[in-house]
């Protein structure tokens, strides 16, 4: 007997007739034998709905309310499922994050679990009941509701999982498993039976939508397996665990390609060289939760460097306005903003051991005449921001010159 | 300086714009200089709709379940007041049961406040933060989400301007008062700017719908002065309070008359005539938390008698499955059930002082051909039941006969 956590994302609990359908599913491994804790995110769409109310109401709604507000969409599909199950003859119960308790700290919107109380979910469990918990939301020590961000689910689910120290956690979501790229853009993309942590956070990380990266750091760091699977097919399914010794010996050197269009550049101009700087300008921006994607700092001529940093779309407003009061202080020239700007990125853990991984990304990027703006690297990951036009060129290319398609 | 608490209803609170203008009720309340707490019920329709969810999930879904999911609108209204609040300058915290607490016992879907915490609330009067409550909601002693029941929203508000001793308790609406009976059926109907706490009670009883009856007893309990007031209009409203000796010397013999076509008849033909029958009846009726609202019992005939009783017509269903299976039981012939009936009632604190009321009250709809079927007094109302298609004329007849409609 297994405990399994099993996560249904938006699309998988839609509408009434798809919460039955993952009724359906949830019983059937309950009947297989396994405990079942279950973490539900909102309806596809509810959250969007609730989050355009809250603007409706207010260009910049107090975060406190609105976690309260948006983290009724979950309330909702949960109640739902619990309905639905103890209609079908299997005793099933709902817990909100006040009722687990999923303890998180005070970040409203993005808020981090600290810790997540097990008692309450394992006496139902004991008793034979199906858990189904709300994904997204937690509460902080002032038992003010708080949400994890978006795909917090996910996390969610993670979590439970580490703390449960449940056998496996299944993410059921729209798409059958993890991919060697977007099958939307290139045809011949493949699943991946395995992937290991890193490489999944990295694509996660690089833009692969599949999960949250938050949620993998989490797996990782406390060694949960975690399944990806579609929740409209019995196929398939992506394995996400750690690197073993046996794991494919022939491996491909990079496992994907991933591609991010929600980037945008801003360059400092003509900044003084001196020790501080970038801390001066860095310091403020994560002070405002914004998350700095790739820095680059060109060689110092006569004392002054131009410095060039990405961040996420949403954030280019607030980026913007803080770096403008920085530029002054600090005495650099001036700024320049481009949101039309895309990361295509390459990654494997079988980089490590090999040379010229990314020598053949650029030459392959530079035969097709795309441009590189900016360039970083980690141990198993290569990315580029290039003009956001080239996209699906630059990730089509990289596929084939890395050998990932699907042998015809 | 007072402390005000103030109710709106689903119609005041029914689409974003008339939140707006709740806020904009509010801060005028907090800016004469009042500590000002706001309890709120759902968008009109929105717990109907989820109500609809629930049940074509399950036709009896868990009560639990259904609890916490329909308590999700009282989340929503309360959330956007508080941003909308925010957002116009005016600090403010939205509070749900569990952050109250508002302490219940276990019986979901018609829960009963067992007490309110007013720590918190009263934490962040201090503050000057005005307090956004939701409303039909609580938690029982196992962290479970209950509600209070249709209408629980007065209960909610009376239950908290109680633990705060607050100086009045608002009860917004989309009528301006209580009327001496309904204006859509008598156009002279006459709005009351004062009645009694056992009057309002009464009329609540019988049908009125401006006030959940509960949320009348606890106000009479506390001594929490109720005014009802419509939230799109400034001028009216109805103080409902203690009978004051300076009270209307002059006051009619009857404030008002009502009506509830909410009744379902059951009769009990031939039950033997023994001691402990009527207990055998009833008692099932009362664990399955069904109010049995008029009895009677016709005088013996060799040894039996027939028992007749009304019911809230969604119980009807459930009443009519209990009482069959105590009618072999206490051998019993048969039953009857008509829900073709309505109850027309009479109240006023006079009637204590006055004879003949209920004499008049016969003659009237005698002369109109209405049969009675069923009489009950109390104190201050007399109560008849009649064919469900009399109820107009019977409501008309009696306005007139006790002289209660505006003067020409």
């Amino acid at each position: 007997m297994a405990l399994v956590v099993q996560k249904y994302g938006g699309t998988s609990v839609g509408n009434l007739d798809k919460i039955a359908n993952v009724a359906k599913r949830v019983i059937l491994t309950k009947a297989e034998g396994n405990d079942v804790v279950v973490v539900l995110s909102a309806m596809s769409g509810e959250t969007d709905r609730l989050i355009q109310l809250a603007q409706k109401a207010a260009e910049e709604p107090d975060p406190r309310e609105y976690d309260s507000l948006i983290s009724t969409g979950e309330q909702v599909t949960v109640t739902l499922l619990a309905i639905l199950l103890n209609r079908m003859g299997c005793p099933a119960k709902s817990f909100l994050g006040f009722q687990v308790r999923v303890r998180t700290d005070q970040a409203f919107k993005k808020a981090r679990i600290v810790d997540v109380d097990t008692d309450a979910i394992r006496a139902e469990l004991k008793k034979g009941v199906i858990v189904v918990v709300a994904g997204f939301q937690g509460v902080d020590p002032e038992n003010n509701i708080t949400t994890l961000g978006r795909g917090g689910s996910d996390t969610s689910a993670v979590a439970l999982a580490a703390a449960l120290k449940a056998d496996v956690c299944d993410i059921y979501t729209d798409v059958d498993g993890v991919y060697t790229t977007d099958p939307n853009i290139c045809s011949n993309a493949r699943r991946l039976s395995r992937i290991t942590y890193d490489e999944m956070l990295e694509m996660a990380r690089a833009g692969a939508k599949v999960l949250q990266p938050r949620s993998v750091e989490l797996a990782k760091k406390f060694n949960v397996p975690v399944c990806v699977k579609s929740s409209f097919t019995n196929e398939g399914g992506t394995l996400v665990t750690r690197e073993e010794m046996d794991m494919d010996m022939e491996k491909e050197v990079v496992a994907g390609v991933t591609y991010d269009r929600d980037q945008a550049k801003i360059t400092v101009i003509h900044v003084p060289d001196r020790p501080g700087v970038a801390a001066r300008l860095f310091t403020p921006l994560s002070q405002h939760n914004i998350i700095v994607d790739m820095i680059i700092q060109n060689a110092s001529i006569q004392g002054h460097t131009d410095l060039t940093f990405t961040v996420s779309r949403k954030d280019i407003r607030e980026a913007t306005r803080i770096i403008s009061q920085v530029v002054q202080e600090v005495g650099a020239e001036k700024l320049e903003v481009d949101d039309n700007v895309a990361k295509v990125s390459i990654i494997g853990v079988g980089m490590i051991s090999h040379a010229g991984v990314a020598a053949l990304m650029f030459e392959t990027l530079a035969r097709e005449g795309i441009n590189i703006m900016m360039i970083s690297t980690s141990e198993i990951k290569v990315s580029c921001v290039v003009e956001a036009k080239y996209t699906e060129l630059a990730v089509t290319v990289l596929h084939d010159a890395f050998g990932l398609g699907k042998e015809n």
